[in-house]
């Protein structure tokens, strides 16, 4: 957060409002979705006038999660004029950023309600805020996958060929991590899922690029002995039926790399 | 970087690789644009690998700011395999962001090819990564805004309503900054252009939420003796006809708080 | 602010102090200027003391920019003795340098009193601390130059050469930067200064090293198109001289490189 | 210096050279000293230029510690020109503020060339720059005083009063730290001299304040037994009669809160 | 590291070396285990010497997880005296601390060896050196256990109490968390075994400190359905006994919160 | 204190008790020492708490430096659930490690009780805790020798031989180093110790690696004249021996690098 208003704010600060606006103003303002969506990142909108002023009072009229209509007031926020206008941006910037992941969420999650599939989210997020791009998925429904690369094993196509094989992989992983780390592994063919099920060592198994119908096979031949992950070009088309071939979780990079800002402003009065 | 790579790799690193992939193994891998756009980052894929490798080779094939075809080979990269690895994510991460924001910037700039109207960005950018946001703008083709709220004036709405009016904000402005810093000024309506000009401080105007027959209008009546600049809603299939009005600058948030990111990947031989 | 305090307190602190006061003892302080001057910094002082504790009650009897005689009281503090005479030191420091240089500036900007001449610092500032040696330079009457090489342009004699002359130089710059980055340039001789005139590129130009009569005649060929800014060499001694010319602004290294502190200090009783 | 840099270069870089200087342009450069003095911060211009380019050619043509006439040339500096300009005023900025306070302490040091005299400094520095400010005395003959609050005992009146006279407040700090730390007490009288002496504990006396007679009777009554520091209000002017009591120390704030920064320049050939 | 040196060099260094040794001093050292032990921590050794100076020549002469005998030679360090003077302290902390926890390890695995039981640590570690510590007790041959709270779950029994029991916390756990994120639950019965075995949702149970017949009924109970853990109390001496149960993991906090230093030296001549 | 906590809550936090513990859940908790020992470190359990949640309440029910019996209540922390379990294992490891060296100073102050030799403790402390550590030495009666290697001069064989004997380091290091700081020096022999004297610039002299009857005659030789200090292999069974020969200070090494953690808990009722 500081580092986001020093960002903004530079050596000077807010140089318009030093000028322009007496030092005792008070304001009081709307912080307002433009248009409807999924709403996160409101401690983050808190935050960031706190930070510049721990005096502004900010009530939250909605709570993160909360699906708004446009126009819908999410917060306000009442104190000195000064701070509030130097982290307005900040605070937008966050709320748009985060309640954008979110709202793209929710759209995935609502085309596979009544399934028992999940849908979650990748590491493709935007460096250095994947924490937050992650707490704005589950806002929006979904669930969040590996935050890194320490908190679990994901075996792919690189590991298998080195390590020899997929058996080869699978022990060797499973004797180098602890008891409470997971282990899945790719498998691109259904032959591959056959391998991981024979190996034996995998909680989870994600069904690489696969079409539709290898889908259904996968999910048959594992029968319930291990997680299955659908991953790779899902899209809001054609997600329900990836739906429908019965996987656990589908995996969609697109919530964390390419979800557009929700449009949300301050409408502020002084 | 150092946060970027902290992030990703946590409190134990890249788990997968260190238990399936010996110690000295070599690996030669190639960046790839698996869609089509314009480039950006590859100076920041480079620091990625070279964080936790000072002897990986990175050999860029392409410059920022080429457009690339779908399947471009954008670097090769060639060295040890672990860190190679575990810094792949970082690097796609940073070079799938920026090139999406140059990606887009350069779809608006191609809109109004022809004309003498340039595309600008905002400081609606995620948060902490400014900076590296207006880099692949210009990496795009667009020119930068302000990069935060201190290396220029530029009084909204609300300034002018708490300074009493058009001629004394732009007054006070002028005598609290110093001689080197640029002065816009907001106006919504032609009457308020010709406040501006009328008032004489500010080198710009930013032309508000204007529909196209009321920019033609504002840029007729600057006259030239200031810079114009639209802003407002601007889109794809809206931004020619705003171009043709005269204006000198379009400014577009979209550009850096909504560009999907672009599809690149790490194709590794090991 | 954190890193001041830890330079003096180290990894044990106030040994002293600590040795001798009791823990609850309470102390009540009075922050004197032994000299006249003007002050800026009891901002810093403030900060100072609360960072230690959050409970010491700082009351400011002056405010930055006042010009107060010897002996005045510019604060008094009451609180806990150990914090207090921790922060002692550092908050003495912050308000000594920063008002040695309020306090030169004012003596500049008194001797140009009633022309139109303004005062500015330069970029030849004690590393890490220069937005607070601009902002003391506010306190003391005078105005600021660019914070850092990325808020405005200066061209100097050595871009002028590389880049083929002043038109190119100018020329170049203009296409580079934003709409709301000025650009200054330098002129050594009248010759040059009609270069620039002619060019048109420039918003600011610096007469660098002139004498007086060069910059009369420097001011008369500019003739209000751009703002003039003389520069080099000027003394306490020779400013209304160099005001006399009708230059805008004259910049003065001095202001934040050679300010002698105001002797401050800080009487306490407990 | 990460910090310094950080601070000039801002968000943008040095926006002036990236426009006008095509990127391969190679520099030759002379750190030139414009007036006569004493040379500190070397090591810090090399710093500022190999941050940024770890290539540049930096040949050092004196040493910290030389007093150098007008003209000379501290430093050869070759390579890239654009890193080079950006890190000039940073690099410049350090040789100026460290050679002024290494010509300031030079000066008052020969004015008691002959003595058994040292000149020391106090921790009246400026913020976060201490450990340089010291060194630069160094560079100048002068030697250092505390370097902050915890590597030595200096009990003052407050400490005396407090604890409740000389002998108490002695005692308790023996006890109170450890074998390797020194400890030193003022007296402002005669009379708390023969108290000082009479409690025995002491390592130093802090006389303070005190006229020149007073000062030769508080040395004799010394007699050897302790250090022996004369402090307060000490000039250019009256430095040689201080030394000429028979003090073993002289500190002299003005050393590091009011020394004027020493010119210095960098002649750039491209 | 950084961190590190910094606390031992301080403000101004080695002060003793810089007194007493000429620059330009050359040193050849010899780090050596004076004590039989397992060795962890030669990689932060090196980098102690490199990150004051990136030429000193550091020679590993065993690995880390090698049991050394007493006056091993861990590695040959040659280059600048001055340097390497200031990190020995630092290095040989390093060195020291964790080849202590890895040495403690290694006792306790010896002890169990031939039987399936792995040894685990715990999260009881020294501030801010986790990373480090579960480092060095995979080199004395143990396991690691959570990195922190959010890697994986470990329910215990005030999660239990509040959540309203065994099911309904394995229950909220289970909806709540990303499907590679492993559940553990405490259990204090044999009851309470049956009550996570019938749950169903946990991938591990933790059979907190129960006597030696009833971790062997509770690990009859669990038959392979789930991986055990003994926790609470094991010794040296009693680690054998514990393992003859048959459990999978046995955690031991005092591999991190109690291992005494192994004693290294840096024996230098220069 | 934030880097502890982040440790240890990652990027995700404290998912257990999210998952199980609803938002509002308030609980009252006692830390309490497992077994007997000397307490140091209360008031970072209180910061571990007030940093993740300001409104904790944490009213500690012993002070620093008590002995306390086994089962003793440290303190008593009230307030929410999920910030106070969040801090719970880093308040733990503060206080445990801390009153481990507190415990372990004290029980050698014991053995030494009635004489008039002080133990102190060394720079053999865990990388990056240094003045915890030194500050629990002190809650444990003991006192602090060096912080680091800048507050005082600590002249070893290596530096003796470098600068070609005892009488030449020895004045070296007195003309380099302020008179704020003292001088101590190494001597393995009573040949050297008689040096040493001759000499006559050390304040302090150590006593290496002497067995009893040579401290002894040193002790005598020193006469008073310096104070002395015995250092190497000293443990609980042999300080009594060496506390007999009149040294003034003996320096353990393993207070600070051997302490076994003290066993503490935090009993939670929700």
């Amino acid at each position: 957060m500081r580092r986001a208003l020093d960002e903004d704010l530079g050596r000077a600060g807010d140089i318009t409002s030093a000028a322009t606006i007496p030092a005792g103003t008070r304001a009081h303002a709307k912080l307002v979705a433009r248009i409807a969506g999924t709403i996160a990142g409101l401690e983050c909108a808190r935050r960031a006038f706190h930070q510049l002023d721990a005096s502004i009072d900010f009530r939250a009229r909605h709570r993160d999660g909360d699906q708004v209509a446009a126009g819908s007031v999410l917060a306000e926020v009442e104190g000195a004029a000064l701070p509030m206008l130097a982290a307005e941006r900040v605070a937008l910037n966050f709320v748009g950023h985060l309640s954008g992941i979110a709202t793209l969420t929710a759209a995935y999650v609502a085309r596979i309600a009544g399934t028992k599939a999940k849908v979650v989210c990748t590491r493709k997020t935007v460096p250095t805020l994947r924490a937050l791009a992650k707490y704005a998925v589950r806002c929006g429904g979904g669930m969040n996958h590996r935050f890194g690369l320490d908190d679990a094993v994901l075996i792919k196509d690189n590991h298998i060929a080195v390590a020899g094989g997929v058996k080869p992989a699978l022990e060797r992983a499973r004797t180098a991590v602890g008891h409470l780390v997971k282990i899945e592994i790719e498998a691109a063919t259904l032959e591959q899922v056959r391998e991981v099920i024979a190996a034996g060592k995998a909680d989870a198994v994600l069904l690489d690029n696969m079409d539709v119908d290898s889908l259904s096979q996968a999910v048959k031949l594992v029968g319930g002995k291990l997680v299955t992950e659908a991953s790779g070009g899902v899209s809001l088309e054609t997600i329900a039926a990836v739906a429908a071939t019965g996987v656990d979780f589908i995996s969609v990079g697109a919530l964390t790399h390419s979800a557009p800002g929700l449009d949300v402003a301050l409408d502020v009065e002084m």
